[in-house]
């Protein structure tokens, strides 16, 4: 049953659900229940330290949709479990994804409550797909929200994702990156996800390369001989000397010195970067560029802005690579209609909304003012931001894929907020979300029939 | 480039490495460095909520050493980034990881400064592998690590993971099933989990499919003639009304009545169950096991444990499938000898402690009382915990692949410990770890020749 190297193939994908949807399944299916049911997914609240979530990964959810089936392996294994009929499995068999969904673009800026997407489908096809969309829609959003804020304290510098190493395994290293890229990220030093999403990457070497040689000098000039446009690492001893041996480097190879930039992973990097820059100033590399990383985040980024340290980008790891300091969104996915009836749980804390809904956004000389969640047909003033991604489990052709798009999208949705929303501080006052008076009141009458 | 359904292939795994690993390779094979690198893998320091970290990960380093190549596709997308010769890309194409590796087995407790691995073998190819090694032993140990405390704070309560809809992408749900069960986990809700790993595969019902219905006794009367030894979810309205229909499902049903549990996701979790019990118990329903979840972690469980709520098992979600309170660990693959010569950077904090290394540790009627890090060749007192593992780049039979013998292992191992490294507060004191005077002076030598 084990494979002998850890891979994730599309067979595998029907697979990656919870156990309940497959016993809920079961139960649809012997109770005949194969009405239209409309599942949700949003955000229940933003996390403390984000004045909103960049919605992300919906590329990701559509291609799982068109595709996600139940290979015979994949039938054997859920026989094995027990406590399901061989009609069934053999319905499970014939499962395919056959609804409509609609969704905000990838790269939208969403608060609390308001649909990300919202799925449209017979019950069974609605529900098992539960556990990957949130997966993937959780953790491309958390990503590009905490890097959207990475690059908004970095002030225009370049960011680079150093993190794949410390991001939680394979799926989300990638994931990430991509996340990254679409909230404004330079480039990447993971290989594969610039070959899977074709994404800049970036890398240069590593205090392991400098200590393998007898002297940082010898190694600066072998890998300057390698990779003439490289970046440097200069803290492996002593960061000044490391400067003074780049710059003696520069001397010996004269026109033929190419280097790029130097990097600095350890100590004040402020004043290191200030008595860097004052070096190479004067001996004549007022080119060379300094890159600062070493367990950044964006407090540390804006800290160092602020203070004029002349760095020219930022190598960003864990703190980025993991989301640190909100590694989680709460992100449901729940019912809110079935057989055209509004439906909900009856939460203690905050109401659900039954039904279809849209989400409009009041824009005033570009700037987004307020949200209104609204009932589908509803027409209210405002910008619209749910719209139909796929029809009959096809793709809609004009939802894009093209990375560069979304990230330009994203951009100037950002640039759409109120400057408070952009700032690291909690945003005072909160962006205001509205729920519609026609939402309200059809909520209540939802809520009453269980009371 | 892109695929139509994200998967990783075998073929993809040498690609999944930092730019600079390969940058490095490059330049070390036109200097023609070859000389044996020993490379350490350890934790800088243990989060501020961990008393020790169960290493976890092994296996799939393992076999990802065994069997990592570059396909020619891989060669392709590098030749496409410029920089790298020909002969190089030649050689790379050649690439087999060859060398040894030394670890300490999964599910082993350790402390911050211990090599969880050492790495030893020509330089290019102990270099390569660090962003896969680092990202699969990372995710593993933090999952386990997150999970013990869980185990630890349910005194023998069952323990059901149901992080996987937000756990970072796809690899991390997996991976944390596998550390999760390693840990002591009775179960997972990831059904990909389970067939990968053989792990039990637990689940129900979700609110939707109570919704689903015109009445949650509907549902339940439904969902029990389907899967009769279920548990039922009972807070989609009102708990104690669904405790009542599951009394009076009881009633209907007579001899068929088969449900095994009740759960509870939402309201005051103490006073539902214990007022549930009072009432199941009244009815004849002593049996039925109640189950716990909604947000829970290892504090709330020893909340409700020590309020005596009186819950049979427990679900738990998020704050174990991202690891919420430390979503990182501070672990780092260094370069410690290379040719022969012990090698470190200077690092601004704490010393880097060079060539191969052992960890002793001393225990004293069955509990462990301290561990002491050692130069490799040292004699100590205490039990050495790092074992050869892969000789030549191949595996030793002897490593398990067997999750049952590392799950029992990590149980005595932590059995071992002293018990307030078990408590959810910080150790007071904590662990004690040395640094042998051996290795002590070897540090100071190496650490000298660079100031």
């Amino acid at each position: 049953m084990q494979k002998a190297v850890y891979t994730i193939t599309p067979d595998d994908l029907a697979l990656f659900t919870d156990l309940y949807e497959l016993t809920m399944l079961q139960s649809y299916f012997d109770a005949g229940l194969t009405g239209e049911a409309v599942f949700s997914l949003y955000l229940r609240r933003l996390p403390e330290k984000r004045n909103y979530v960049l919605a992300c990964g919906l590329s990701d959810v559509l291609d799982y949709l068109e595709t996600v089936r139940f290979s015979d392996e994949a039938i054997a294994y859920i026989r094995s479990l027990g406590g399901f009929s061989e009609r069934f499995l053999a319905w499970l068999g014939q499962f395919r994804f056959d609804g409509d969904v609609y969704a905000v673009p990838e790269g939208t800026p969403v608060f609390a409550d308001e649909p990300i997407l919202e799925v449209v489908a017979p019950i069974a096809e609605a529900q098992l797909v539960e556990t990957f969309v949130m997966n993937q829609i959780h953790v491309q959003s958390m990503h590009a929200s905490k890097a959207a804020r990475v690059i908004h304290a970095a002030e225009g510098r370049a960011i680079i994702d150093f993190g794949g190493r410390r991001a939680h395994g394979l799926d989300a290293a990638l994931k990430a990156a991509r996340a990254f890229h679409i909230a404004g990220v330079t480039a990447t030093s993971n290989v594969l996800a610039g070959y899977r999403y074709g994404l800049p990457v970036a890398g240069t070497m590593a205090h392991s390369y400098v200590e393998a040689f007898d002297s940082e000098r010898e190694a600066f000039w072998t890998f300057a001989r390698s990779h003439p446009d490289t970046i440097l690492l200069v803290d492996t001893y002593d960061t000044l000397a490391g400067i003074d041996n780049v710059i003696t480097l520069a001397e010996e190879l004269g026109p033929e010195f190419r280097v790029r930039a130097v990097r600095i992973d350890s100590g004040d990097l402020a004043d290191l970067a200030k008595e860097a820059r004052t070096r190479l100033d004067a001996a004549g590399l007022g080119q060379i560029g300094i890159i600062g990383s070493g367990g950044l985040d964006e407090y540390e980024i804006a800290k160092l802005v602020a203070d004029e340290a002349p760095f020219t980008g930022f190598g960003v790891g864990t703190a980025m690579g993991v989301s640190e300091d909100a590694p989680s969104l709460d992100l449901v996915y729940k019912l809110c209609a079935y057989g055209g009836v509004g439906r909900v749980k009856l939460s203690p804390d905050k109401p659900i909304y039954p039904g279809r809904k849209q989400v409009f956004r009041h824009e005033l000389d570009g700037t987004a003012k307020s949200d209104v969640i609204a009932r589908l047909d509803e027409e209210l003033e405002g910008r619209p931001l749910l719209e139909p991604v796929m029809r009959h489990g096809a793709r809609f052709p004009g939802v894009t894929k093209e990375l560069n798009t979304i990230r330009d999208y994203a951009r100037k949705e950002i640039e759409r907020l109120p400057a408070r929303l952009r700032s690291l501080s909690p945003a005072n006052p909160p962006y205001e979300v509205e729920i519609s008076g026609e939402l309200a009141d059809y909520t209540e009458i939802v809520r009453s029939r269980h009371r």
